[in-house]
């Protein structure tokens, strides 16, 4: 009999189901959209029969022990989704009590990162560490830090908000309305920002001159560094820089083991890595030489988002 | 029989001893010099005879259940004070082991900073806390930092080291070598630098352009203030703002219910803790307002370094 665990991840477009095994063996996925539903109680029973279709053809002797929630401005603490931008419910949600209308199991839910980092520990590259952070690099930037073998919630489940450190003063703004934070420079976005500021800035001539800002993304710019383009490359390295010196801060902070970028932008490997890497290095305080690592995360090739949900299950048995 | 713990605090001037029940209170302590003498085993000994000393002078029965050391540069795990620029033992000193053969009781040591966190928890105003963090602001800046109710050590104890976060890109030298670091802007020394560069930049009339550098301290910059001087005014202002912005960003990593202020730029009351509000409030995502507050330490009018150390050992039973 397979202990498994249903893996919800919840976007702005699409939700994201699956069944996981302890192992991070995943039996059978799917996505529906998250949107145009008559309200929330018919995305949950939505997202029910989803997963009971799931279940019909898992052909091995199963039982669910639990389901595991991943999704943005999701608290811990109260079961609740809250004031998410990217979601159609407003307000407050009480999506863990409604669930266990729907299903009589051990439910969790916490934000995309936190997930991720659990995920990471679990099945990712972190199993043996009790000290790490996973920063996810997608449209903006998240966060999840554990200490102690734990995750840190913090006071009110709002711990690990690093994309909105500000690291800039009068700097860029961002989707909070506030200038300088972190995640408009450090994200696939802040990327492609960084591109729009150097075809500004510079006159070297550039494929990516070529590019409206709504179809530029990270793989055309990747393209572009492969190639040698002068602003692909140099917007690389600026992303690179702000980064490295952010996690060297990081590093005094909570001092991790290990740092694992996850998400688009970490997917152009060598060319984020190479950088971020270097600044880090040299921004470090000399007694943590040699005691932190930069990795990718041991999810990237995964279906990260549905396996990390359902860790959340793991983590408390 | 009371149970009662030694607390030291090794100090780069002098050490401090103590005798320290659980409830906090001290019975008995002393002040004798950290140097001059012939070798570390001599200081141990001579550490040994004093708290000798205060134990004949108990007069309750009483049993010693532990020994806390709270150091400059210690590491929690390995028990060990390694290169502390401060002392004049060089390189890795094995204190704990040292210890173990003068005292045949549990004996723990981390920094002062890690000590005055669970000093805060033990004693102070955290005691119903589980995510709180406290900032000593001395001749340095130190931080000890506290989430489900346990201190981040981090992978090597080097955790908390938030002294020395890069702020400002090309700023202020720092003792470490580096230009940029918080403790050069938030620190009693920090601030007295921040009176020199205005008193450069400025041309107002100021008491403060009587003193030379190594003749100002915090208190003489305090007494400017309450007599409304615009140069003293003015360094405090910046002093919170720098603090209340970076206190901001503490607030996005770990989410601490409360940040508690202790030592000597904390002892300036109003002066530091208006502006540090201030630009900490001015300065949080909206969703953590009213989640976090600004306080004193519990333990500034006690003898913080003693209770600090000694704390160590009634969080260990």
């Amino acid at each position: 009999m397979k202990n498994i665990a249903i893996g919800i991840d919840i976007g702005g477009t699409l939700t994201k189901v699956g069944l996981v095994d302890k192992e991070g063996e995943l039996y059978g996925h799917l996505d529906f959209p998250t949107t145009g539903h008559t309200d929330f109680d018919a995305y949950l029973d939505a997202l029910r029969n989803h997963a009971e279709k799931l279940k019909k053809d898992l052909h091995i002797p199963y039982q669910i022990v639990g389901v595991g929630i991943g999704a943005p401005n999701a608290n811990y603490y109260r079961g609740t989704i809250e004031y998410a931008a990217n979601l159609e419910w407003k307000g407050i949600v009480p999506i863990l009590e409604k669930m266990k209308l729907r299903y009589d199991l051990p439910t969790y839910i916490t934000n995309d990162a936190n997930a991720a980092a659990i995920g990471e520990m679990i099945y990712g590259n972190a199993s043996d560490m009790k000290d790490f952070m996973v920063i996810t690099l997608g449209t903006g930037l998240g966060s999840g830090i554990v200490t102690n073998g734990q995750l840190i919630y913090g006071y009110d489940a709002q711990a690990g908000e690093l994309g909105h450190l500000m690291i800039a003063e009068g700097g860029r703004m961002c989707g909070t309305g506030r200038r300088g934070c972190l995640e408009a420079y450090v994200s696939s976005t802040g990327l492609k920002r960084t591109v729009f500021y150097l075809l500004c800035d510079s006159m070297e001539d550039s494929v990516l001159r070529d590019y409206a800002f709504n179809d530029l993304h990270g793989e055309i710019i990747t393209k572009a560094a492969e190639d040698g383009d002068p602003i692909a490359l140099e917007a690389y390295r600026m992303t690179g820089e702000i980064l490295g010196k952010q996690l060297a801060n990081f590093v005094a902070y909570s001092h991790p083991q290990a740092i694992f970028l996850l998400g688009g932008l970490a997917k152009a490997g060598k060319w984020i890595f190479e950088p971020t890497e270097r600044y880090l290095k040299d921004s470090l305080l000399p007694f943590y030489e040699g005691k932190v690592q930069l990795q990718p995360s041991g999810m990237m090739e995964k279906n990260a988002a549905i396996l990390g949900a359902a860790a959340l299950v793991w983590d408390h048995q």
